[in-house]
C-alpha cells in the first residue's frame, strides 16, 4: 500500500497549480497534496508534488497529471506499508548537501 | 479543497500590512494569515503571504488582494485535501540552499 | 483579528527595555511581549518587538511606543485570524540566509 | 529482533521504485518502507531503502530485492531490540558533514 | 509582569558561578536560573544569565548581582505578560549569524 | 546503572552487522542497539554502536563484541543513572563542528 | 537548588569513563549523568560531564571526581531553581559558532 509519493513534475502554466492540486486531492485514496513551484520558465513550471494517502494508486495519479498536460519527470521518494517511514540520515549518504 | 497557500505579493505602502492581513483573515474559509514583508522599496513592498483555511477560495483571495491595490506575483505552494501535507526533502531537490 | 506582530523599534536608552516591555504587556488584548535588543548605539537601541495576543490594537501599541519616546521603524510580520499561522519556507524565498 | 534497516541498493529502472516498495512492504514483519532515489544513470538507479518492522528477516529482504533484479550494495544502519535506538552524535564522529 | 530575562553579566571569579546561581534562584518570583560562562579572563568571567519566573523584580536581581561583586553589562532580552513569547525569525533580522 | 553507551568498534566483515546487532540486543539489560557502519575497508569496518538499556553490563558487551572478532576502539559517551541525560551544548565546547 | 551542571573534566585513562559515570550517578541528589570523551591524549582524557538532579551538591561531586584522580577544569553551565531553564539564543551572543 503506497502511503506517500514525492514526484518531480513538469507542467505548463495552464491549468495552474491551484487546479492541479485540487484535481489530485480528489482522487481515491488521497488524504492530502502539497505542490511547490520551484522554477518558472516562459513555457513551463517545475513542481515538486508530495502526495499522502492510504493506498495511493500511482497509475491513477499519473493519468490525471497527464490529462492536465503535465508529465512526471521522476519519482524521488516512495513510502509504503502500514506506517509512513521517514528518511534516516547515515554517514554513507552520498548526496552531501541534503 | 485548498488548505494552505503561499503567495508572493507586491503591494503599495498603503493600505498597510495590518489592513491587508485583517482584510484577508475575514474572508470565508480562512483560519489564519501570516504576512511577512521581505523587501521595501520607495513605491512598493514585497510580501510573502501564507493563508491557512478549510476550503480557501483562491479567486476570492485574489480579488481582495487586487481591491487593496496589490498583485499576486506568484503562487509558490499549494496544500490541498483532508490534511495539510508538509514538504518532504529529497536528494533530488534542485533548489540547493533551502 | 491581529494575533501576532513583529516590529522593528528604535528606542532611546531611557525608558529601558524592562519598562517598555512591562508597559506594552499591560495593554488590552496582549498576552505576551518579547523584546530583543540587537544593536546599541550611544543614543539609541534597536529592538525587535514580538507581540502576541487576541485582538491586538496596532494603533494602541504604536501610541504607547511613541509615548515612551520610541518609534516603529517597520512592521516585519503580521499574523491575523482565528489561529496563528507560522511562516512556511519555499524555494522561491529570495531572502537567502533566513 | 531487527527493527530497522538502512540499505544502499542498486536497481535497474524496471521494475520501478513503486513496484519495489510495494513488494518489500508486503513481506512478513515489515511495518513500512521508504525508498529514496538519489542518483539515476542510464542503466541503473541508486536507492536508499529504509525498512521498519518487528522482526525483520534480512535474508527474506535480500531475496526479494534480488528477485527484482536489484542488489544490496551495503547495509548502512541496523537497529535491533525491543526499542528502536536512534543515532547519538558525539565529538568523536569521524564522518564530518553528517 | 516580567517572565524571562537574558542578561550579560561580568563577574569576578569569586563568588563562583555555583554560588551566584543559587543566590539568584532563591529570590522572590524566580522559577529557575541558567548561567553560562562564555569567556574567562584572568580577573573576570563573562556570563550569560537567563532568568525565568512569574513576576521577576529586575531591581532585586540587579541588587543581588551587585552584592556579589558582579555587574549587568546589558539586558539582551525581556519577555513579559501572561505567556512567555519566543522570538520569531524574519527576513528583516539584521543580526545575520543568529 | 549504565543507561546508554556509544562505542567506536572495529569489526571484520564477517560476522556481519546484522549478526552483531542481533547478538548484542539479546544480552541482559539491553533494550535496543543501533549500529552505523561509517567506513568500510578491504579487511575491516568501522562501526558506531549505540546501546540503550537498564543496567548495561559493559564487560558483558565487551566480551560479546570480542567473541565476534571485533574490538572496542573507544568509549565515546556514557549515560548513567535513573534518567538518560542528553548532551547540553555550551560555548566552551572545543569540538567545533558538532 | 542546583539542577544541572556542565563540567569540563580532565581525567587519567584509569579509572575509565564507565567507572567515573557509575560513581557519580550514585551520589545523593543525582538523577543522571552523561560523560562525553571529546579528546584523548597519551596520559589524559578531556571529558564533558553533564549532571542532572534535584539538589546537586557541587562539593560532593568535586570530591568524588578528585578521588578518582580527575580534576574539574571549568564549570561551563549551571541551572538552578524549581525548573531547569534552557539557554536562549540572542543576537548579543558573542560566541559565534554555537
Amino acid at each position: 500500500m503506497i502511503r506517500r509519493l514525492v514526484l518531480d513534475v513538469l507542467k505548463p502554466h495552464k491549468p495552474d497549480v491551484i487546479e492541479l492540486s485540487e484535481a489530485l486531492s480528489k482522487l481515491d485514496g488521497i488524504e492530502g497534496i502539497n505542490i511547490i513551484i520551484y522554477e518558472i520558465d516562459q513555457q513551463v513550471e517545475n513542481a515538486k508534488v508530495i502526495i499522502v494517502g492510504n493506498g495511493i494508486d500511482f497509475e491513477n495519479i499519473k493519468k490525471k497529471i497527464e490529462e492536465m498536460g503535465a508529465t512526471i519527470h521522476s519519482v524521488d521518494e516512495v513510502a509504503a506499508g502500514k506506517i509512513i517511514v521517514e528518511e534516516v540520515k547515515t554517514p554513507q549518504d552520498r548526496f552531501a548537501r541534503m
